[in-house]
């Protein structure tokens, strides 16, 4: 069924009624948020701040990127976080966005959830919803997001000589996933390492997107691992015309990872979703840039090295290629 | 299914492949567009061509918003149309966008046409696309705009006194969707009526937003006609404390829609879509206003006033409640 009209005074109803609140950007730069045609954003506001905005989007679907069985706050947490997430791999400060929501009917129960997570990501990090729009469809939800800074920091400046280092522990998500896709999995371990199963799990559904680190560095290049440490990195490489080593024993693997999967290495050099941020970086901030990982309580690790391009490939030192194959194939790429 | 990633190669390729070349802002604010986490806009520039940015976002769903046999080419124009929409009713200029969109499958057909209406859209107007998110899922489309303005244009700004004016006819997008929806009413009328039938069809396809008509004057309040006059004029009733009074022979209704459709003044009292501007203006600027529509080419039409606020209500002169009822309970309201 079509309806004639894409905007309603019922939809207005449910922005402000389960939305309107999220307001933690103390930067002044909204004058016009929810509630007209646009929001209205001051330039010279957002100018005092920082000299650039940065602007990323993203789309999760229903049956593509969660399931339906999936806890609506944990969606609205996530949702966020993974726009959170690009904008610091920018080294920017998130600030600002924007949501628009397709749900099958207005579930008073699921938008108060949904809402609930998304404020508690919003307001750990100081961001502001500033408009969207809300319609009838299969759930979907698209969000937008602004963040400022001096220093864009690209995957295409990558040099010959930089580190790589990541941030976090690799491949947590993938392996949660797998006990999200198969309940039962879980039960073929023993009930102490139930906990791990929890984090893993808690790994894939609420990342922490990475805040505080970078500003301030000369960081050569970042990306955030949303496909995979080889994926994502290979994107460093491409854009910046140079080729990446990592040493597989440096890897960063949680304990939990690897005592419930007998695919921890894979699952880290090519699992997704770990919102975890990896950088192109001289050598000589490397001491510097450790203690802000520290003061912030962020585990930061050298896994590998920007190497000349012969093609713009990541190797492994010490793994082989093979053993990669099986993990690969696992459909980690839409539209293949 | 459930795939552990959210971008791939694959899904990069699609929007290089299809949607990179959409450049036709000429302001130079885009430092970085397509391929980083994040496009990187230059405040500094923005602010050259205006202290305000715009934001605003919408959201078209397959099934709510347009038929699964709506042509794709069609469907791009539109979907960047009704945000153009937007920020024209804000008395901005549309700069700039981001486009998430979620298909069933990569299909390259679809794809070519939805960016060649899209790019249509974008060209006639002079935006540029920044970024975006293509995934699996099921049909729909995400749009999130970027206008610019010294002096933006709110719903809340109407006076009493003011006049009413509106651009276009009203009601040809709602009657053109009773042929979308009932291919067999055009069998109703005679063969020379049936470009009529292809001219309603058209509006409600393809909007024309209004470019350039409210710069440098002195407009009090605009919204686009999305929903209808009436709930859209409402909208500026509550928001400015006011209410308003059309009058039913001032309407301005196409002959091809009266000819077509005994409901035809309902139809632009409550029919949506018509992406057409409604203005709160003071009667002294009316003449001028009425001097650049005609060198626009734009037809504009005087059709009521901002009176004192009862219940800030609209009512209509020489009309009756009774007769809208039929219409408003044709399930204009999402979620109602």
């Amino acid at each position: 069924m079509v309806n004639a009209e894409t905007k309603t005074a019922k939809e207005f109803d449910i922005i402000q009624q389960h939305f309107s609140n999220i307001n933690f950007d103390s930067s002044g730069s909204t004058e016009i948020g929810i509630g007209d045609d646009a929001a209205v954003l001051s330039l010279s506001q957002l100018q005092q701040d920082s000299s650039k905005l940065l602007v990323s989007a993203d789309m999760l679907c229903e049956g593509t990127h969660f399931l339906s069985t999936t806890d609506p706050s944990t969606l609205g947490y996530k949702s966020l976080a993974v726009n959170i997430s690009d904008i610091l791999a920018m080294g920017g400060d998130p600030k600002l966005f924007t949501l628009c929501i397709s749900l099958p009917e207005p579930n008073n129960l699921w938008l108060e959830a949904f809402a609930h997570g998304l404020t508690q990501a919003a307001k750990q990090y100081g961001l502001s919803l500033i408009g969207g729009d809300t319609t009838r469809g299969p759930l979907s939800i698209s969000i937008q997001i602004f963040g400022t800074t001096d220093k864009p920091i690209l995957r295409s400046g990558a040099q010959v000589g930089d580190l790589v280092v990541v941030t976090g522990t690799l491949g947590d998500a993938a392996g949660g996933l797998d006990f999200i896709l198969d309940p039962a999995l879980a039960a073929n371990f023993a009930d102490d390492f139930q906990i791990h199963v929890q984090y893993l799990q808690d790994r894939h559904e609420c990342p922490t997107p990475r805040a505080g680190l970078t500003q301030g560095f000369d960081i050569h290049a970042a990306i955030d691992i949303s496909d995979g440490l080889i994926p994502d990195l290979t994107h460093i490489c491409n854009a910046s015309g140079v080729a990446a080593a990592l040493n597989v024993d440096a890897l960063p693997i949680s304990g939990s990872l690897l005592g419930a999967n007998d695919h921890a290495v894979a699952k880290a050099l090519v699992g997704g979703e770990d919102y975890e941020l990896c950088l192109a970086i001289p050598p000589s901030i490397w001491p510097e840039l450790q203690a802000r990982a520290k003061e912030l309580g962020i585990l930061i690790t050298h896994v590998g090295d920007i190497i000349p391009s012969t093609d713009r490939t990541v190797t492994v030192r010490g793994w082989s290629e093979q053993k990669l194959d099986g993990v690969i194939n696992q459909g980690f790429v839409h539209f293949k």
